[in-house]
């Protein structure tokens, strides 16, 4: 009996967050080994659905790097990257299309669902979500990326029609741009326009580790814009965190409370870092 | 960390019954040292307001015996039973009105509005809750009992037009007769008929005992009509475990899918039964 | 028929105004012998009724002075005032509350109800309706009242969401304080209060008095803020007409068209006001 | 003051009344001296308009016998009838659609307006409001009346559109044929089947006679379909009484609760239908 | 085959129209040969079907000059113009509205319905559609007109009311002064002043003419204000014209996008205005 | 200008038809040439826009034989057909739904934006809108088919909030199964199964031939299951569209009002079908 007791004790430490978010809409990124391993998938789903059932608005970007560039590899073409970033020719674009938004967006979907959630997937496509426009330089220096792409606009209406019809909308990285040509896109820039778009209460991005550490590897609980600036210009901040960390920013710079950067390979990362005071990872502030 | 991923199971533990009661409205009989220890008290309101935010519609009766004696005699009345009922003539009618709708219902409002939560207080006056019909015997024996009334039925357009603007409805066991006189109905009876009109999933009756005991004590987890008929005969069921045994078969009988009296001196009786597999207390089927 | 006729001619005098306050919210104080004889109790709620049929919203906010006084003495408490405002201990407080949200609320809703309306009782616990502050002097004079309060703020939202149910609410003049404690307020100054609060086309209290005389005894039909503090430097205004006069510029001066102090002795004083060119008693304006 | 408590009383009276209706439509044919003289015409405004605002649904029929033939006859043409009915040719047709539809309804929906009511005026074109059948025989007879009709079916949405938008709709009753032909048709038929198209509480005919009369010049209070059959049979009933009787038939029977054959000539005759016990005329029930 | 795709190639080109004027309001002055004759008849209410069908709320005015001056010789009186202003007497008046609105009114809502939409004729007296003014002038001459009129005010709600609920309004072009009398208005000028109330996407005049025409006779396809004084001034837009170009300066000053001045006896020319790229007729633009 | 007559003519053609189909739906099965040849893309999504615009719900299921096979080639596998059932293990099944979902899908709903429309695509995943059973056999042979499906139910939630949001469905042919297992389904038996389940107006399957046609190659224009069973006896319907008459015959015989199999490789064949008289290709009826 003390075991249950305590256990309602846990539901109810969460009720002041239930209150504090109720109605309000959070931006997730996921990815990394969150996607990958089963036990993660599983607590993210049941994470994501919780939030749904208990008065949230979890919206959902993905990305896929490993399995794009597993899927070249078996297509027989070698992935090429400049600064981090996939070199995006033609028939690489349509595996970057294919496999985010055939098979991972889709699974992401599935997934929700056998947890019992109502989600629906979609692509920048769709609804015309994402505009995208083309990326013409990689780590400051200029080069020839083919179709990769950065937001040039959000239109959230699919995302207000679909959430308010009680879905859960899951989004693939991907964009059109005025030119009528498909674009892949960071789904942490997609993450974090989207959080703006729809003035979320919170972006949370799922990463690989505990969330940006200092030159001595602890990890800092806050972040400012100068802060980041700083420990970009000393090198602290560098290659795949830096989208997040923009992201980040752009987000809370755009009206979105609060951006976190956590840990994925955490079992229910979300929900620790919603329900619970301490919080985990990095928080980036306006 | 570990303690936090813990936490979080819990609450992904809590998934399939909130998913199961959600828009589903409980009808919660409040009463005994849960109405009397603050810790209980407490715990009670953060039991309700937490269901009200992840979903479920909590409808509060309650009861006030004890307060009423207390009243009684500092009015320098002397309270009289016959077989368990109080002999409610016209001044103590005005005293049971006085305390039950005027201190506990207020108290209780205020208790769960500290919480959080949005409660709104009414008798079986306001809106027509209840009307009454006077109850002639006590225990089998006719006897005249005064303004002692029982449900004749139930308007819950009241509650429904509470529980749709978002308000936790708390009531007062009063009603009024096709007389126009006010009587006085035991609020586990309310409770009963009160489940019944708005078809309420749950029925959970908070007492001061584990629930009903067999002849050598021991908690009995489940009792049908039958089985309760058989207690009743056998002496096992006795005075003031009857109205709330009564109350349950009127419910479940009436279309609620499940009653069940519980022990309130548990602390998060409420969570408990309603967000465990293994419930507590015992369970009266149709 | 010509008498039929002439009952005839009455309804349709009573069109223009009918057609003026249609949709239009009404607060009427409810006190003195309106509300102690039979007769002009039956005659109030069938006023109140009336309006809410044809489309006016009426809300109510009563006292119940000599009953509190009376249910004191009969619990051996003498009640005590400074100038003219009751002190009000905490077991004092304890008996206001039951006195007014127990009995005078519910029965003024029994009443309402049996006339034909749909009522629901509200203290100023329920949905957080009034919230108060205490009164640290009484007719300029420091002194420990008790749990004396003045409205601090108001939540009208209870009100909104009852009256488009097309209920009538009934307001007992309690609240809660910040500091978590309850608090007996001044009935006027509630009433004045709620009329700001929901915006009233007007504001009527309910007196014994023909209106405000002046120093020869004549009513006075219309009165300024600047005659009003003319007439209680005069010492024409005093005592229990403070509160009433007060009331009547908190409402005008936030908006409310206008406010009444009117002769609730006379037979559907309400309706007289609201339905006859004349009016009675006396107007207060901006 | 007495005088205006007197007034307040009458008022009060009509609250059962008031109550009984709210919601409910009312189907009116007005003609006779009641649609031509000064007073009563204002008098008829007055009534509609104040039903209006207190919860009824007035829609108005209106006839024009009178003003049709003058307008005949200053066109030069003889106005003709065969049992009572105006023999309808192409020209004739033309003259009553352009009186009835041009300006006796727009004088109506003007006079209410004038009161302070929002009405629109429609004939039975309108939304397809009225379709209606040749004629093919006056008194039994069979005989070429042209373009007269009677309903054959009624599509109320457009009287349903309106009210809902709080408009009073005025009829003109002119109705459009299967064969394309627009046909003048009685005004009694056309109240008697709109009230039963739109399931009216009440019918009520404005006529120029205390109501039915028996043999002796008495008013007979209420009728039955065998008393009106035998009443035929004897001569009672005759002529221009016979479509009334034969309306408030087919109203009573097609489920309209009650149908009245009124005096028009009486001032405010619709309200003291409406709104006292005594009624007036002559009630036909099923 | 052929000839059916070339049908479907002529669907698809009105489609960037169709979506252009998605939930647009267009006013359309309906007059002239399109009214009078057989197959321009039917092909107005076919376009206006259409439009109604594909999502545009159309919104029809019409005249009715001709058979007002049909009626009333026919009724023994010579109409009189003064510069082309038809002086109207009490009696020329009853003539007038008998006409519009119980003849003209409901043939073209009959037309409407037969060709499978709905429609509701109003006159500026339904709703209190038009308040109207005396004209005191006719071409710069101050002279009796007797109760000739200008729109003073529109109300539009009926108009907004009838178009919510699926209808199509046909408008008479009589109003009421606020002297209570009765005015004949330009029907052009009703039109203007609809349009800019209903905040129209467009104002269509259906004229017997092609357009505007210069000195040489060629048609003008666009004029501003400017243009306008000038060819007022020379002499070149005279009598008739001048209410249609003043309607389209007053619709396009006040906010409506387009005025447009065509030929109504070119079939369909609804149609071709709206959903073609050469457009038909002159444009007035702001 | 009579060439622009001649157009509005044919416009007006189409009203009978844009009438009769007003806010109903319409399932579309897209294939074959016109989903390879550009123009008649670019024809097909113009006849999809309009018809959304003017009123109709059109949905579409697309399929992609030719694309999934091409995609083995390149990834090295040879596809593997059974009786034309295309046999697909783990692997081939990835592909499957990668072409299906995540290239041709969002090709069609960016094809269908390009055009003005706003489009949203989904997999049987999306909202649980496909739940599949295996296909144990093909040609009625029993055969390992691996991932193989048919539709086991639809839940037609999504397509109703997205249609009712004003998007266009557009279908990846691919569920789930109650074993979790991804499924390929012949995307003519889904479009069959959507048109039962959003009891669809019309099923247009659009082939790459003139419909079915008789032993001497003419096209039958009407054919019931009667004359359907005859025809697969004797050989006449064979291989590919047999299931494309199943899914006609499981549409109309589940309250699907018509379905036809027409030739996609004429220019706006849809629109041909459906607005005008003729019609194209073979219709299947009940």
């Amino acid at each position: 009996m003390n075991r249950l007791i305590e256990k309602a004790n846990i539901l109810i430490e969460a009720l002041p967050y239930i209150r504090a978010f109720a109605g309000k809409t959070l931006v997730i990124k996921y990815g990394g080994h969150a996607q990958l391993d089963e036990a993660l998938k599983a607590g993210f789903a049941e994470d994501v659905v919780l939030m749904k059932y208990i008065g949230l608005n979890p919206v959902i970007v993905h990305g896929g790097g490993p399995q794009i560039s597993d899927m070249m590899k078996r297509l027989g073409k070698e992935p090429r990257f400049v600064n981090g970033v996939r070199v995006t020719d033609k028939e690489t674009m349509e595996i970057v299309e294919m496999v985010l938004g055939g098979v991972i967006n889709k699974e992401i979907v599935e997934l929700i669902t056998r947890h019992g959630g109502r989600a629906v997937g979609v692509s920048g496509k769709d609804g015309r979500l994402i505009t995208a426009k083309p990326v013409k330089a990689a780590g400051g220096k200029r080069v020839d990326l083919g179709q990769v792409g950065d937001v040039d606009s959000i239109d959230p209406q699919i995302l207000v029609d679909l959430t308010s019809n009680r879905y859960i909308p899951v989004i693939a990285p991907v964009g059109v741009g005025r030119d009528g040509r498909t674009y892949n896109i960071n789904a942490d820039l997609v993450a974090g326009a989207v959080a703006r778009a729809v003035r979320a209460e919170k972006l949370v991005m799922l990463t690989d580790v505990a969330g940006i550490l200092n030159a001595k590897g602890a990890l800092i609980p806050t972040l400012s814009r100068k802060d980041i600036q700083r420990l970009i210009k000393s090198g602290t901040i560098t290659s795949g965190m830096l989208p997040k960390v923009h992201a980040c920013l752009t987000a809370v710079e755009g009206g979105v409370a609060k951006a976190h950067i956590i840990d994925g390979r955490v079992p229910h990362a979300l929900l620790l870092e919603i329900f619970t005071k301490e919080g985990i990872g990095t928080e980036i502030i306006a």
